[in-house]
Formats: C-alpha cells, sequence, structure tokens
C-alpha cells in the first residue's frame, strides 16, 4: 500500500540482493524509517524488539533472516543454530515456525554452495504467497462492502478493532485488505478506528496506514464503538483474529468481543478476515479452550507518545499503587460472528461453513 | 472516605469560618493537594477549571461560591451577579443550577447582613443532603453485595466505569458508596477499575480513592471487562449515571453500553447507582432523546501523565493527521440493566419500578 503516494511493502529484498529492508514499525507513527537487516541477528532483533509485528510479517522476517544466516554458515548446522535462534525470538508465534520449517527442509536438499540462492528464493515466495491471500481476502471481504454500498446509496462506515492491516502483513493485510480492496474499486468507505487500548495499535498503526494510503477514517476510543453503533453510524465491522476455531469461534486483540456484543445488539454485520493458517482445527470451543496471554502490567500504566517539542516521552497514567491486569486477546463466540473472510471466500461462523471452504478438511475433521 | 488512613470529605468549610477547602482533582492522582476558597472568583476558577468536578460537587461548590460572594456584596444584585457567574462555569451541570437557586431562594428571606451566615449554612445542609444520599445509596448497594458474598462464600469482584467514588460528590459517592459499605461491613470485596479513555478517570480518581481507602482493587483497560466477565471473574457491574430516563435508560460515561452488552450475555448482573436529582422524569427513550456531548478531538489524542524524573508531560498518542471522534457519554437500555439504586432503595429499571421508589411522581407521571 501507499505512503504519501508511493508503494511500500513491510519487508523487501534489497537492490544488493544480499540483504533486506523492513519499515521499522517501533518508530511509527511519529517517523517512517526503513531499517536494513544484512545479517541473521540483525533478522532476530528485528523481530524480538517488534521492528516488525503481526504473525505473517514475523512468519517472512524469520524465512529471511534463515536465508541471511546462509551468507555467514551455510552447514547444515548453521541451518539449525539459525532457525533455533530466530524460533527463540518470540516463542508463541506459529506463522514464525512454519516459515522456518519451510525454508530448511528447502535449504535440506540443496548443496550448501546452492543454499543462500535457493533461502533467498524461497523466502521470497513465501512473501508472493502472504500477498497472494491478502489480496484474495481482500477482493473477497470487498464484495461485501461494495454489494453494502450499492444497497445504502451512501459511503460505508467500518469499524475495525487493533492492526490487521498491511503493516501486520507484506501488503494489503487481513481485516484492512476489504477496505483497501473497496477503495482502490472506487467505493466510497470511511473507516472507524479503534485506538485499541492498551498498546493502541489502532490509534498508531491503523490510523497511520489509512491515513498513508489516503482512505478516511476516524480514530475513537475503545469505549465508543457501541454508542456509535446504536445510532446508525457503523455499517459493518470487520477485525482479524490471531486464531480462529474449527467451529468459528474468533480470538483476537482483547476489546473484540465487546464490538461484536455491540453489532449484535443494533444489528450491523460482524466479520473477522484471516488466513488459513490462523484457523485451529483442533480446537472447538474457543472461550474454554484458548489460552489468553496476560502482558505487562505497564504496558497499562505507562504511555509513549511524542512531546511538542518533538520528542519522546513516557508518562505514568495509572494511580501509583495500584495493582493491574492486562489480558491481550479474548474470544467471540461464532453465534456473534456474522461471517469470516479468508482467502478462498466468506462462510458462515460455523464447523460446517469453514469446511464448505476448506473441504480437504473434512476428513481430518 | 479515607486518603491513608485519614478521613476527608472533597469539600469542607475552612476552620475560619470564612472560606472552604476542596481537595485539587487536576493534581490526582499523582500529588494531594487542597486548595483554598476564599472568593467567588475561586469557587468560579474551581468549577472552571475541574479543580472539583462531579455533579454533585459541582452544586456544593457553586452553593459555597454564592456564600462567598455574600462577603463581598450581599446586595439582592450581588446575588444575582454572582448566580450568573457560576452558573456560566459549566453550563449543562444541572445539579449546579439547583443548588444556585435553593440557596439564592433562601438569601432573599434574609436581610443583606445574615446572608454570609445563612448562605453558608445552607450550603452545608445541601452537603450533608449529599453524604447523606450517597450513604443510603451506599447501604441499600452494600447490601447486594453482602447478599452476593453470602450465596458465593468468597470476595465479590466488582466492575465499575469511570468514577463515581465520593471524589464526584461530597463523599461515600454513587457507584462506589455499595462498596464502601461493605467494605466497612466486613464483606470481602474487589473492584475492577476500568480504565476509562479517554480522560482515564478510571485509572487516576477511582484508582487513588480505593488505593487511598485501602479497598482491593485491579485496574484494566477497558476492553478487558468481557473478557473477564466470559471467564466468571466478575460477579456484579456497578456504574453511576449523569441522566437516566423515566423508564430506566442509563446514561453515562461512554463504554458503559457496552459492559451492560458483556454482563448481559454472561449472566452478571448489572446496577446503575444514582441519587433522585438524577432522574429526568421528561425523557422515555434514552437512546433517542438525550443528547451526547461531543468532547474535544485533544483528549483522545493527547494523554498527560507523570514522567520517571516526577515531572509532568503531555503526549500525543493518535497518528498525526488522524481525524478522531469523542463522544463522552453513551446509554445503556434499561434492558439491559438488572436494577437501579437510588437513595430510596433498589428498584427494577422501568417506570414501575422507578415510581414504586418515587410515588409522589406518580401523578406527574
Amino acid at each position: 500500500m501507499n505512503i504519501d503516494g508511493r508503494p511500500y511493502r513491510t519487508i523487501f529484498a534489497d537492490t544488493d540482493g544480499v540483504s533486506v529492508q523492513v519499515i521499522d514499525q517501533t518508530r511509527l507513527p511519529f517517523a517512517f524509517e526503513l531499517k536494513c537487516l544484512a545479517t541473521l541477528d540483525d533478522a532476530a532483533v528485528a523481530i524480538r524488539t517488534m521492528i516488525v509485528r503481526g504473525a505473517p510479517l514475523i512468519g517472512v522476517t524469520a524465512a529471511y533472516g534463515l536465508a541471511l544466516a546462509m551468507r555467514e554458515d551455510a552447514s547444515l548446522e548453521g541451518i539449525d543454530r539459525a532457525c533455533a535462534t530466530l524460533a527463540a525470538t518470540r516463542p508463541t508465534a506459529i506463522n514464525l515456525r512454519w516459515a522456518l520449517d519451510r525454508v530448511a527442509a528447502t535449504l535440506r536438499q540443496v548443496q550448501p554452495g546452492e543454499r543462500l540462492a535457493s533461502a533467498f528464493a524461497e523466502a521470497g515466495r513465501i512473501a508472493e504467497e502472504d500477498v497472494a491471500s491478502c489480496r484474495a481476502i481482500g477482493a473477497h471481504g470487498g464484495r461485501l462492502i461494495a454489494d453494502l454500498h450499492k444497497a445504502k446509496g451512501r459511503p460505508i462506515r467500518v469499524l475495525t478493532h487493533c492492526n490487521a492491516g498491511w503493516l501486520a502483513t507484506v501488503d494489503w493485510g487481513t481485516a484492512l485488505a476489504p477496505i483497501y480492496d473497496a477503495y482502490e474499486n472506487g467505493v466510497p468507505v470511511h473507516v472507524l478506528v479503534d485506538e485499541t487500548r492498551p498498546r493502541n495499535q489502532g490509534a498508531a498503526l491503523t490510523a497511520f496506514e489509512l491515513h498513508g494510503h489516503g482512505v478516511p477514517h476516524t480514530v475513537i476510543a475503545d469505549n465508543a464503538g457501541g454508542h456509535l453503533m446504536q445510532h446508525g453510524e457503523v455499517d459493518l465491522c470487520i477485525v482479524g483474529s490471531d486464531r480462529t476455531t474449527a467451529e468459528g469461534d474468533v480470538c483476537n486483540k482483547i476489546g473484540t468481543y465487546l464490538k461484536a456484543l455491540a453489532a449484535r445488539d443494533t444489528g450491523v454485520p460482524f466479520y473477522a478476515a484471516l488466513p488459513f493458517s490462523t484457523i485451529d482445527w483442533t480446537l472447538r470451543d474457543g472461550v474454554a479452550e484458548i489460552p489468553i496471554e496476560e502482558r505487562d502490567a505497564r504496558e497499562v500504566t505507562h504511555l509513549t507518545g511524542r512531546t511538542e517539542d518533538g520528542g519522546f516521552a513516557t508518562v505514568q497514567v495509572v494511580s501509583p499503587g495500584s495493582p493491574v491486569a492486562n489480558p491481550a486477546f479474548d474470544v467471540t463466540p461464532s453465534r456473534l460472528v456474522t461471517g469470516i473472510i479468508t482467502e478462498r471466500g466468506v462462510c458462515e461462523a460455523s464447523a460446517e461453513g469453514l469446511l464448505g471452504l476448506y473441504p480437504e478438511r473434512r476428513q481430518a475433521a
């Protein structure tokens, strides 16, 4: 997608052919900077310090990180060591391991001298597949927005939570892909962006990328969405997902469940947009089965932002001495989800719906 | 209530008998400072700059402000001028006008030489009546908590939103009064405190006052409440109200509606605690009839807090260039409200329920 008229991806092979450029997401939204990853260590640091974030982007960065490691040590031991280093950067990220396994398997089949080129090619394929998958999610979801526009004859207001945009993937995003698709096709769309406390990914990243691409949007406090839906100011909700059960329960950033409840109460359609890799076919009841990460209290008590003089400061906003709880995700039961948008199409949030899109899982299930 | 073991009220006549002390709420939660109001102008500034806030406290401060004005000019014109000055400080505050009208009516019936003493006495009566009203809300609501404790045999976890504590009144508060009552009666209670973006009254004020009085509590992001209710970690919700319709629709700080939806979805009782003055008997349908104040975007885009070195800084947290919407309140329909707690008791959130507590309104309705 564009930043001020110029198209970017979150990660791309550098023109020198032996290093990779990424957007430094720790500097967003106040500064736009590219960072060059030239070594395995660069890639590991980029993932660990959240210079790159978002499951698909982490996977692609790890794949390139393994490629960069081949410049230093292309032996079988080198592959194993690099995989171990990269896998340890974000222990719970499923895409990361999947991408490493895939590149490593390719590398083991070729001679050491070919491994650098082979790894770069495979990492590039993973990146292209991610773009194609997000693009397809965008096309399927974009039709929903276009249909609503046709029916209502006015700009369609889409509420989203957290950042499931192109910054979390290589390009297009998941929840935001349908919005970019509609926008590119001339369908008038306006995005309501939940701030997404405590890490403010909506206010910082979703707002930044929509602004950069020129998509009309408004940032709101997480508390405001229900009121706006009550007053007919939201036509559609689209969120991403970190994990979705075989029966269509959607685990996503904390607060998603509250928006799904408001959508149901006010008759607003509520969709989750996600690639197949997000579906955990081993799980049925999301509320009961998905463990929810409890994160650092400091994410709630302190905030970092830009000061008037252009510097940065971290300020404490919670009364000193008060304990804090910080669950990072919640689960929206499938009964509150109008549909799931994947790279294969749109389906009901149910076992039958998902198996309809992924019939190859029918035997397994 | 106590701050570190010492009982305070938010406003009280100074020992000199001719001025008033208030807690400077603009300095909370990081500094506890009293401020002396010695003139009409002091009182007007205190209300306008939110040194005092909360409808009941604003009313009492205005009453004392009118008393202070009598030291300068106790003529009938002086009364009118002082009322006009004080009424203009927060144009939409209903309690403010009500308190001014009440004190002014008393003053017009006595000679100029008696007006200073008379005004102080009347302001004191308004303050005492507010304390008694909050105390009664506490007693009625406290029984709900005590009953739940008896039934469940463990500490009762109460979720609240915004600050409807003693800092918003003279003492005890509205939504927090039942919690203080339970705590004082030895009923084990633990409060889940919504941060309450964008102005963070929960994280700053509710957390401060619960900590000061020693009531166990945990601050959470507004997004977290639904997840906690889903997992059985909330026994009861109690919120305040800025305006309640004759049929029991509850207008309160933005985000309250989302918590009420989650409470309904998970079977958690949801109560609003409010004095009779909050009930607007002329309104029936809250969502349709109550105008919602749109506040400054800067409340969302910027945050002020304490820096590591003990200073204060204001930081921008929303991506530059993104528009912001900031509705300040929402309406929770009565169908989502388990009951309303007032100084007269607990009733169903309905016209019949409220008229049962206020039978004198039956003829009027």
